[in-house]
């Protein structure tokens, strides 16, 4: 069996390395037009802010490493053709040679491509998307040689790149369209505590404002956002990401409303063309609606589903909950599933139980203050949930994945038993505070 | 409608205050022979150990303070008779006057008592047992002018003080009846990991010796574990708590097997007599039999279902997962359900996923190594689940409370979307690792 894989970031090479798991003949070829792979562009600003020593650090493997598992990884190579009805696909490598290389599967994670506003001025030298490990590379250069910063875009890799780049002395101003931070993941409310510890950082915070135009001549000068100039010598568009789908209309998948459409098993509408990773959507696990989820650890749990069904192992890629987390400077801050300005926009009626408690024992030294916001539907059925805290978020976030996915409602998550010592947690946790304090909401509206 | 409450911890306090803020009339009294009342038994370690300063500091309230919430704490007060037919309690005050008290409702509340082994010496000076923060001042003043101590009991009190006295100095060596330490809740190989770690930090620990005498004169010197003599100023107890059933029994309440038989609704044979806490009896949520639960979370839990049923409002305490957490030093390990050998000692017939891994992204500074072990019947239920690590153990102990809870089985879990960031998790969560483990060994086992 040949399978060929185009695209070598945690979609790609994840299902190279499933498909080896489970089938140890398969003859597995990645193509990818980086230089690098392996590496985890998650964690760039976090090299920016020094808290990861270099960008060598987060590159986990070199194409060599993928010798021994036998996976051929082909980089600086772009596939150009894939011929569906001949099962094979075409791709000039480094030295502009062209290439023929027959599938019996073909495997798109193509990923994404940074959405630049159509504004001028886009080209100029110090203006930069981040996608790939030498984006991080040349903005961390260009930002040695910078003292004032503005990233567009205040989604989590522009708040990110941010503290990156405040941590490395610059002057940062962040702005966003939209009149909160954080809006895909965040209600107003629990934005507005991200905001202000961005603030006491240092960051400038510009909501409500679509950026105009870019300023300079050679070189990025400036922006103007609404009608207000903001200088700066670095300005990264962190306005999003577009999924990667050229290569898939070439050969003859169907589109959905937002990128390759794929089945339950990650298979396209083409029989033996698996897709997976940001270039793919997905449902919604509570609207059911189609959507993106444009996480590395949805590419990765897709890949294993993409493997196994390649291989011959009958398995389904659930509707996404959105699992995120994420961590600026000292202030973690995660969410799943709905928001209740989500929940509203998809005609849900809801109520949500909020809460604000702390991390450990009351009188326990380094007790952090925690929020926790969380959504049910009016029959208690929880459906989303925001937490916010020093310490300890992303496993409360897994725990309340796990909630909503299992339909738990806040009557019977108040009533759950967690784990309790002094140095660790509350006697009452604050997930269950906010449960507790659903329910309340919950008897107000419905009178029950 | 008055509410009489014997007893002043977790349990007695918690059902007070839920009584109190579902009904805002009812006269209630809480009468205790403490000294104290509202502090943290559990933190008592974290005092000696130097984590929390004081002991003042993990007393939460005054007795005073309660009078703002109009609820009335009589200390250093015994109940010594309680008329069932006719409603009322009789009980010794400080100054040894002799009181009455009717109620509409009483809740025992009583706690347990430290069982000691029927052995020569216990009452040495120098011999302590812990179960009031009175024994910890006493302890720590001992400790004081000690060089050597010696715990008897190796489960999560003991680990706790030795910590707490090697911290302070002393030599310290632990004893266990049984061939591992925390054998309630961790399973040999588990228990393996947390012995390893106190060895590290210099605490000594002897195994499957129990202990035959205590040796001194006035004061004790010393204690013989099997043939061996282990020399210490300072002997401490950590054998167990039974609970406190003389009212109960007073009361004409039924036993049960353990402790007080109630039902769902924390209520007593007796119909207007409640109980919760350590003197009461659960059921388990995984095999069904009836057991102990002597946690400050379950009396808390149990406090507000019968503060519900009490003020007329229908609330049911669900069978017990056992979920525990403990830090010592800076190894937190947890569990939640039934050990390998529990399982085994039911007669049920399971499989176990083991995982060790990381608590962030393999290249991000300050990644803890983390083990899981997770326990499934032959169906993949999960039934029980262990966690050592130093940091990230509690909340992951939670989720997993909530998977067992809601009868998730290892295939779910091994497919359950989870939140990623570099700095806070793995890609593929150390949980999901262990039911991946898991379904493997299942396949392995039932051939599918």
């Amino acid at each position: 069996m040949k399978v060929v894989i185009i695209g070598g970031g945690a979609g790609g090479l994840s299902t190279a390395s499933n498909i080896r798991k489970y089938d140890k003949q398969a003859e597995i070829t990645v193509i990818t037009m980086d230089e690098n792979i392996a590496y985890s562009p998650c964690a760039i600003p976090y090299v920016l802010c020094g808290e990861v020593e270099c960008f060598d650090d987060i590159i986990m493997h070199q194409p060599e490493d993928y010798l021994d598992r036998d996976i051929t990884v082909i980089t600086q190579a772009e596939v150009y053709e894939v011929r569906s009805s001949e099962n094979k696909i075409k791709y000039h490598s480094n030295d502009e040679v062209e290439h023929e290389l027959p599938y019996d599967f073909l495997v798109i994670a193509t990923g994404g491509v940074p959405f630049i506003p159509p504004v001028v001025g886009t080209k100029l030298e110090g203006v930069f998307t981040i996608l790939t490990i030498q984006d991080g590379f040349e903005i961390k250069k260009w930002a040695e040689n910078s003292k004032r910063a503005v990233v567009v875009g205040a989604g989590l890799i522009g708040l990110e790149m941010a503290y990156g780049l405040k941590k490395m002395g610059l002057k940062v101003t962040v702005t966003e369209m939209q009149t909160q931070i954080v809006p895909r993941s965040l209600d107003p409310n629990m934005a507005q505590i991200v905001q202000e510890y961005l603030e006491e950082e240092g960051i400038e915070v510009i909501l409500g404002k679509a950026i105009e135009k870019i300023i300079g001549e050679e070189t990025v000068e400036g922006a103007v956002f609404g009608e207000e100039p903001v200088n700066a010598e670095l300005l990264i568009m962190a306005t999003g990401v577009r999924p990667e789908t050229k290569l898939a209309k070439i050969a003859g998948c169907e589109m959905g409303q937002w990128a390759i459409l794929v089945n339950e098993k990650m298979r396209t509408s083409v029989p033996n063309i698996y897709a997976v990773g940001d270039c793919v959507e997905v449902l919604d696990a509570i609207t059911g609606h189609t959507t993106q989820s444009p996480l590395g650890s949805a590419a990765v749990r897709q890949a294993k589903i993409a493997a196994k069904n390649i291989t011959g192992i009958d398995a389904e890629f659930r509707p996404v909950l959105n699992a995120m987390v994420s961590k600026i400077g000292d202030l973690e801050f995660g969410a799943v599933g709905l928001t209740k300005a989500a929940a509203t926009r998809n005609d849900l009626e809801v109520v949500f139980g909020q809460k604000r408690a702390l991390t450990k024992a009351r009188y326990y030294p380094g007790a952090k203050r925690i929020d926790v916001k969380m959504i049910c539907n009016l029959k208690g059925r929880i459906i989303g949930c925001q937490i916010i805290a020093k310490e300890k978020v992303a496993e409360r976030v897994d725990t309340m994945a796990l909630a909503i996915a299992k339909e738990v409602t806040c009557f019977e998550l108040a009533n759950m038993e967690f784990s309790y010592a002094p140095p660790l947690s509350m006697v009452i946790d604050p997930i269950i505070l906010a449960a507790e304090n659903a329910c309340e909401k919950l008897k107000q509206v419905t009178g029950g």
